[in-house]
């Protein structure tokens, strides 16, 4: 039998990493789409918790409050002229890297608030070109390179000859956090806020079954990478226009089929729990094996984190694109707050409540498990341990594909005292965020200590409440305590504040729920005018024209 | 076919962490113990790399100048009268944890002089207790629990009846490094410097051959753990004073057998690549196939990483160490410099060159590559990178279970003009080493930012030279700026030292090779008093004597 040949070295490779999947349950469809779709997926595999184990597990909520779809079906005016002009889009996404392409994240405070999985309508968004317009009954996956039987797949096929399997995993922009990066110094992409990330319920074939189907190569034959290529002429770069990557033989254990939305990559993509996105090719065409990694432009020159303070001129001066060294593959250790979120007011005299819940949620790579988040109100110096909320249970082999949510009360007392709240988490293999960022050339990987300044300023009753501002705002807006300080450095006129000295002594009685109307603030300076940030025009790594011809 | 039924979930969860060997090749064998021995291991598995390549490629250098071993065969003094005093040990190895358990490190500067693979006379030595005095010949591993067939194979069980493999890689004690902890506030466990790590070349069986022979039975039956344990009446706690842990199944790749020696372990132990020493169970007697985690007083009491901060009366309150959370596996990003060594005088004047070569180690867990190591002399500011070099290739799985040696030349002007001179590794997770110390109560995983202070000071012949003090000084003996700190912020009169301010345009022509007689410096006082220090009489985690009955 010629399989057998083949089917020793990946049983003896594979392990859960590598997965690739399509959601058969949690991904809004387009009314057009779904009648057609929806019969075809199976939907006999499930999570290992229903959906209301999850719901009290993480918020302990009620399923009303949890939606899993944001139904839109309109045209956004944003998308009329661009080649996406057919794609219905949620109007509450922030809209990153110009009109086109169609680059989005999730508003940050709706993250964790909108449950474990990210209702699809919401969950972001990362195009380099236009959204191939591509049909399931006529689209092919076609596999070649180091396999004994070249084999090209309709989506039919996949979804009839394949094992399906259901991973709930999360996904993030290797920019997440960038706009942080971008702060400190232009770098080559544009500038993610906190929220690009999102978790699914993803279900699909696994790669390594469509490879063997193929006969793939042994590593001992050569076999060493699988290129992933993506439609021709998306993209303006890339040999034919068409965005890929590749993947170590030993990780691949997967493509898909099913339900997506254009957006997300319909009718197939390849997802990689515990890797980052860039790798999880969208509108999957082409699985090529390949002895050598990937030369398409993408992979050759994104993804990459160089070390701390290359700058691009020294990058290309010395070759380091070409390194495949630092191309990287797994997420890192994150944590970020989602409450208080930017710009709240929390209000001292008119609360009830003694203390402050703060939430946030984190994630790490690899399958390695967020064991701790903490909070620290001074600085750093003394830190408290939140409580974590897990809304999966680990895969059988220990993995760990998703985020998790934390939370922690603080006295508001103590909240009041302090100038700063921020975030820092450890996983399983005992990685810390780093206190303080790293600028790199590409921005990416962006994981330092989540800080969130506090401010004491009057509400709109002129009672006093604590303003929190995060490092950046998600989108072009201005706002943050990192744009305010660059724009101070850059000499141009900071935001106006009412700095207020404040003895929290005089505070008595502290928790009285009776407004306290004894200590009048100034109302603060009306908002700055919008500032038209180069963040809205930046293209990151789109050098030409996006539109198809 | 019974097997088949166990075969699947196996092959399902195989990667090539967890292998476990036993060297049959670089350990150092007592000559009584060799020749029993030599015949019985096979030896037809080799590296990928011969020992010549592997000289060329680390150190340039003749096979001469990188002995593999050091024979040893007369008792140490230290040792008579304690119930080691069979075993001859290298002398020139640090001790550490007063006289017995014996407990030792390398010195630092031999690390990476040494050579790739460390010489195992002076490979570092973790003991709880008394070296357990075993015959290969009577010696038993008995394997039981959730197994179909409990079955106790001899030595030349394993040896014959088994698939023998080979594996580099490197071993570390997951307290390296705590002395630095401990001068910052007394951890549970006692001063390792910088060197308790080593890298061998391990030859064994896989535990999951073991496993399978005797039928284990599959995650989904129950079996999620197995428990493995040293010999009984060993080490002072935990049942039957037997040092154990447990491992989760789909780790359980191996079980084995050698001429090992009997500090590290003969005539079984295991090796987990990547992972952390405490699990690695020297003396292999018992493997259990289990539910639930081992419950063993170490497993559970020990080699766990606590939120930092958490101090042994909060971890005891809480509940800490019941929380298998917190439990350590896989190592963490490190990165040490050797070169320049702890007391180095670097003489500026009587140099010819013009540049001095920082060098050092650096490893990561989990088969994660370390990609970039850098240098820098302004405290972070800026950083060179360095020259990383591999003495393994990765395995056909993209594994990297050994250690690198770095290097990187750093103008003699600007070492001259730097105060401190400290290094960083990143991993291809992109996991960075914190910049700062973060204590935790057992003192583990301490893999800071690793800094040597550099000040100017006369040598000898009162010429002009650079001193470098570590952090700390392996062992017992006083030394190292941490500890400097640390007995000046206790009162305690510190080492005194001549403290030079010094012009360095004055030093022209800089690198002329005439000895500079221009500029005296007194000389430095004489070493302080020895200093009889805790860290001597420190015994970690052991509550009990260590001698057996």
């Amino acid at each position: 039998m010629v399989g057998v040949k083949h089917l020793r070295p990946f049983d003896d490779k594979v392990f859960d990493a590598g997965f690739v999947y399509i959601s058969a349950y949690d991904i809004w469809v387009d009314p057009n789409h779904a009648a057609a779709l929806a019969a075809r997926v199976p939907t006999n595999v499930r999570s290992k918790l229903d959906d209301e184990q999850r719901r009290s597990l993480i918020l302990g909520r009620t399923g009303r409050d949890w939606p899993l779809h944001e139904t839109v079906s309109v045209i956004d005016r944003r998308d009329e002229c661009t080649p996406d002009r057919w794609i219905p889009r949620h109007p509450h996404l922030i809209r990153l890297s110009g009109r086109h392409p169609f680059n989005c994240e999730t508003p940050l405070q709706d993250l964790v608030q909108k449950g474990f999985i990210t209702p699809t309508s919401l969950h972001f968004v990362r195009n380099h070109g236009a959204v191939p317009n591509i049909s399931w009954d006529t689209h092919m996956l076609s596999v070649t390179g180091l396999v004994d039987k070249p084999t090209t797949f309709t989506m039919a096929d996949l979804v009839t000859k394949f094992d399906q399997v259901t991973v709930s995993a999360t996904l993030v922009c290797v920019g997440n956090r960038r706009k942080e990066q971008n702060l400190v110094k232009k770098t080559k992409g544009f500038s993610w806020g906190a929220s690009a990330v999102g978790t699914g319920k993803w279900t699909g074939v696994r790669l390594r079954d469509v490879l063997q189907k193929c006969y793939v190569h042994s590593y001992q034959e050569g076999a060493r990478h699988v290129h992933l290529n993506g439609v021709q002429r998306e993209v303006p770069l890339g040999k034919m226009g068409c965005y890929g990557t590749s993947i170590p033989l030993c990780s691949a254990n997967n493509a898909a089929n099913d339900v997506l939305t254009p957006d997300h990559g319909y009718p197939v993509r390849v997802i990689i729990p515990g890797g980052i996105g860039a790798r999880m090719i969208k509108w999957l065409s082409e699985v090529v094996v390949s002895s050598t990694e990937s030369d398409n432009w993408y992979h050759v020159n994104d993804n990459k984190v160089l070390p701390a303070g290359v700058d691009e001129e020294r990058a290309a001066r010395e070759g380091f694109w070409s390194n495949p060294d630092f191309a990287i593959n797994e997420l890192s250790i994150q944590s970020i707050i989602t409450s208080p979120t930017h710009g709240e007011l929390i209000p001292l005299a008119a609360s009830t409540s003694t203390t402050y819940t703060v939430r946030g949620y984190a994630y790490s790579g690899g399958g390695r498990k967020v064991i701790t988040v903490e909070v620290s109100l001074d600085g750093g110096n003394t830190w408290l341990i939140s409580r974590i909320m897990r809304g999966e249970e680990p895969s059988e082999y220990g993995k760990h594909w998703c985020w998790v949510f934390w939370e922690v009360q603080v006295p508001l007392l103590s909240l009041f005292a302090a100038e700063e709240l921020r975030c820092r988490a450890v996983d399983s293999s005992n990685n810390a965020q780093p206190e303080n960022l790293l600028w790199n050339v590409t921005g990416m990987m962006s994981n330092s200590h989540f800080r969130v300044k506090l401010q004491l300023k009057a509400d709109r009753a002129d009672q006093i409440a604590l303003h929190c501002e995060h490092p950046t705002k998600n989108g072009a807006e201005p706002g943050g305590w990192m744009e305010r300080e660059s724009l101070s450095l850059q000499g141009i006129k900071a935001v106006s504040t009412v700095s207020v000295q404040f003895d929290l002594t005089m505070l008595t009685p502290l928790h009285s729920a009776a407004p306290n109307k004894g200590i009048p603030i100034r109302r603060l300076a009306a908002h700055a005018r919008p500032f038209s940030g180069q963040e809205a025009e930046a293209e990151g790594l789109m050098l030409g024209p996006a539109t198809p011809p």
